[in-house]
């Protein structure tokens, strides 16, 4: 890897989701060791993706998304192998019970996907994908009855082939396969739709700019690419020389710990900087545009993104400087009428003055205030950049439009 | 101590720098225990003072001249006591030589003093301590020659008695105490411009506001009452019950760490937020005030203070909320035409990613910036709060004017 960093070619394709068809094995990237450490770990079970959901070692929405879509397909890879060592042990005993493979193979497939949901229940792409890939296990055996009726009917398969528990087995084999399958497409999904994103984006920037960004909506959150981070990871493969200045992002700090390890893994030429001073940098000329990501955008244009989005939002605006959103059209949500009626996250305040720190940094008992987003109102938001396109004012208009293409 | 915070009252007299004449003790509050541990610790000697300055024990431009110039009271005492030893010994001896104590005093006192001036050499109130604490002994002395000339005039001494070295040393000790009588002038001093600074400051808020402050300029970074915290602890005391939203400041969390600690202390209702959340807090209608210090104003009425502040001070703007700089007369610089002309102290990156936490919180050898201060544009500044009175816009000729008084 590190040799990819030294030669900066291809060097962001860095994946947050790793499946490896040759050994059939699912990686995860420990987002928690970033930066000390580069650590893939195996999910061998649906404990391991609950725990690496729950516990953010994968973050960011389409991240956790692709990740429980494969992490399905392994729990239904495991069933098919429990399955087949019960079909064998039967055989042994020279007993032939209906073992109702796939009807037990549904029903404990969706009982892993509920389980998998609550690892992060507010987390709109992860019931998305594991629905996803619940409705492809169901066609697939509803596809398969109806080319088994077929195949009576021409002649080509006789009723008592059809209910051998082995052609059952082999049934649960492919459908497995199809799991897989229909993982790879949201993975590839998601990748296409943060690489048009990013073409969009750079379409907007010039060579040499100076880019500031705000916690981390980059290809560690994604498929691929990442949504705001795409243009910049893009530009830096056909040679735009940014300069991105990444604010740390408190509390949690994901633009220290991930999006400047991400960059400058990348090659791009990344400052790290406090949130406040953001002000400065602008005030020296160093920003010639800003790109953040979003967690939900309504129908006016107002955009829920991490804490201190709006506040920069307005600095940009004071400055004179273009002020981006990246938003896939997943996350444009046209039944909120304005931002005033997204319900923001409060998380505890230990975060503030007790994470990542060896001692508590404030006294004890202090009281805090810990939200994990604000809005941006719309009116400081010189364009929204999607899949589909790019948006500009008025939102209320031209996002209804976007959905009506 | 622990009892005046449950009593709510007077609770803010925790002061950086303690002279306790009943024991001649010179104690600091090293604020870099701070808020773990509220620990005095007592200077003896030269190094002791140097130490606590330069390794931020004692920190804020008005608290570190007040810390040095009873550093210099102590510098001198264990002279004087140094050479009443001398003197013991040369007449157990019984020997006569003229032990040039007064000449010898004042040439290590000096010393002393550069010796001081080298623990922050950039700190204008640390020279400036210093230097009237040497003229206060330079002028004891001529003084003391006046006198002594004097008295023979008019008979009251003969020649002998003069140049006895008892009455040198008599004359050392004399001016020891001189010397401390300054530094209780420096103190009393300082303290009066704050108390002037936190009534006029006062007069500006309404009971029951909610206030933003950035970083600590507070009663443990001066005197007593701190500058732009001057009002907040005014207000507690007559029962304005404010409610204070502390910015926690990075990199070096003063805002957590002091003004936090300050404010709960003194029993004020005070809630810590990061940086990135001022825009939420003032968006949501929780902030009707932002009061903040000043490290250097320039002659049209651009203000350095502590980075973020002009961030703040944009987002105030935004949000139609006062924004008031408080700045003591000594810190305005009519010789600097406008903030372009400050020069801003950038400091180690390792202060973003290293300090406070167990393990680096980005990439190795990423590129950082981290400059010290920003510059706030005299324009979004509402009043600047000085112990001489209020100063509104044209910053140009009215902080001339205030000069002309």
């Amino acid at each position: 890897m590190e040799e990819f960093v030294e030669k900066n070619c291809d060097a962001f394709d860095v994946t947050p989701v790793r499946f490896i068809k040759e050994t059939d094995t699912l990686l995860i990237l420990d987002q928690t060791k970033l930066p000390g450490e580069e650590v893939y770990i195996e999910m061998e079970t649906k404990e391991d993706v609950w725990d690496a959901i729950y516990q953010l070692k994968v973050r960011g929405a389409p991240a956790i998304g692709v990740a429980a879509a494969y992490g399905l397909y392994v729990v239904g890879r495991n069933l098919a192998r429990e399955f087949e060592r019960e079909l064998m042990i039967q055989k042994l005993a020279e007993r032939q019970e209906d073992l109702l493979l796939v009807d037990r193979f549904m029903e404990r497939l969706q009982r892993a996907a509920d389980y998998l949901v609550s690892a992060r229940p507010t987390a709109v792409n992860l019931s998305w994908a594991l629905n996803r890939m619940m409705k492809a296990a169901k066609s697939f055996f509803v596809q398969a009855e109806i080319d088994a009726e077929w195949a009576q009917v021409t002649g080509r398969m006789d009723e008592q082939q059809q209910v051998e528990e082995e052609s059952k087995l082999t049934l649960v084999f492919a459908c497995c396969q199809h799991l897989l399958n229909e993982a790879e497409n949201i993975r590839i999904d998601d990748e296409l739709a943060c690489r048009a994103m990013g073409e969009y984006g750079l379409g907007l920037l010039k060579p040499g700019m100076g880019i500031l960004t705000h916690c981390n909506a980059g290809t560690i959150a994604t498929a691929k690419y990442g949504t705001c981070l795409a243009p910049i990871h893009l530009g830096q493969q056909q040679g735009y020389d940014f300069h991105v200045f990444a604010d740390e992002t408190r509390p949690l700090l994901q633009g220290a710990r991930l999006t400047a390890w991400e960059l400058k893994r990348a090659g791009v030429d990344v400052t790290l900087i406090c949130d406040n001073m953001a002000s400065i940098v602008m005030k020296k000329g160093w920003i010639d545009a800003v790109v953040v990501g979003c967690d939900r955008m309504a129908a006016n244009g107002d955009g829920a993104n991490k804490i201190g989005t709006s506040g920069v939002a307005i600095l940009a605006k004071e400055y004179g400087i273009p002020f981006y959103m990246f938003v896939p059209t997943s996350t444009i949500d046209l039944g909120t009428a304005t931002g005033d009626d997204i319900v923001i996250e409060e998380r505890k305040g230990e975060e503030i003055y007790q994470m990542w720190y060896e001692r508590d940094m404030a006294p004890s008992g202090v009281k805090t205030y810990n939200p994990a987003f604000d809005v941006t109102d719309h009116s400081y938001i010189t364009a929204v950049i999607t899949e589909k396109g790019i948006v500009r004012p008025p939102y209320d208009a031209n996002l209804k439009k976007l959905f009506e293409k």
